[in-house]
């Protein structure tokens, strides 16, 4: 079983999305992740980031990483959970 | 054979979609389940469900789930019978 | 060899769409039906019916589940006959 | 090696398209057969016709089952001759 | 290797395209012809040619046919080599 | 390893497309070579070429034939470089 | 595990794209590199470049091959890391 999240993110212009990525990537369970830059702004970054993990991958701990990355979740635009 | 339900649902904030999803996930044969935001208003969200489980799955019991959470099912937008 | 037709129905609003699937799927050497909810009246709901099966699939059988569902056929959209 | 006509047909209500489909895929050689509806108007209906068959289907017998069935031949549109 | 050109060819409307079709398949090396007919005229038919064949495959050779068949090359719009 | 040049080439009206898809391909190393036409103006053609060759194809050497066919690079649109 | 990164730079006029592109391809892990052009300028071009390499692939170094071939980052607009 895997669980895709569609996240809308507020980023600060650092980190940078390779950084963050990198950091995503390291949540247990964790198989892709992709940063997209919707829009750059005077102090933020509108990012969209998609990352699919195992079934025990909860919402909880990668807003734990988005935190420690200071970046705000604005919203779950999507989430799919499905069988292998 | 599978059957799948594209579902258009009034949700409230919480509970949240990922915790939505589990639930649906968690109803017996379902396969895949599939939550999108389409449009957040100040006390509800409007989410587009999709739901794929084999044979026995009825929209009876995914009402029942969604009871369960406090989301309203608007309408079946859609739904796909087919041998395996 | 299989035919699919799409067709284009006026349905009340009960039964339900899952319903009206279920009851042709039950025709006799059909394996697949999709419904898509195109528009919804007062008391009719416009539907596209794409339904598939081997050769032996009739319309007059697909207008008499129809019928027995208060479902009136208006158009036939697309028909497709080909080999296996 | 196969050919595959598209051709534009005007065609009278009566018969009704799955009809003439079957009518058409009965010409030997024939594989596939689509038509589909492009405009309804008072006394005929426009439709495309999709139709392949092996190196020995001609258009002329097309034209027969078409005007056996009281359907005129308003263009080819495309025709595709390949190796299998 | 193969070699497939696009070319932009003006048609009367004798002979019809299934019959240029043919003519084109008979050369040499010719392994698929596609005539899409692109617009009406009172005495020419504008006609876009896809044709592909083997390496001995030359232009001369489709020209020479399609001067048999009263049809001019108006251009040449695309051509594809490559190896097998 | 493969690279492959997306150039925008002005070509006079002779040689045509095909004699010159010809002469490129016979580089060393080149695979695929495809010659759209863009706009056909008094004196020349504006071209767009896709050329795929291994690792040794050298813009330098596309660009002698290119001239020694009397056509002028105007722009290299686009350059991809992969392993096998 | 692989990362791929999309990156917004500013080129001069020399070096060339597929000078570039071959200066990026060499650095150790790298598997793909596509360069296109966006928009040229009077006396630099814009470019969007994928570069795909294995875990190991760092921007710092990507920015360092830019630098050294006098292209400025403007943005990474897109990153992505799976497992292979």
């Amino acid at each position: 079983m895997s669980i895709t999240f569609k996240l809308d993110v507020l980023k600060p212009h650092q980190p940078n999305s390779p950084t963050l990525a990198r950091a995503l990537k390291q949540i247990e369970g964790v198989k892709y992740v992709n940063i997209r830059v919707e829009e750059i702004d005077q102090k933020t970054t509108s990012i969209i980031i998609f990352i699919r993990g195992n079934e025990g991958l909860l919402l909880d701990k990668i807003v734990e990483v988005l935190d420690g990355n200071n970046c705000a979740l604005h919203s779950v635009d999507e989430v799919t959970i499905q069988d292998d």
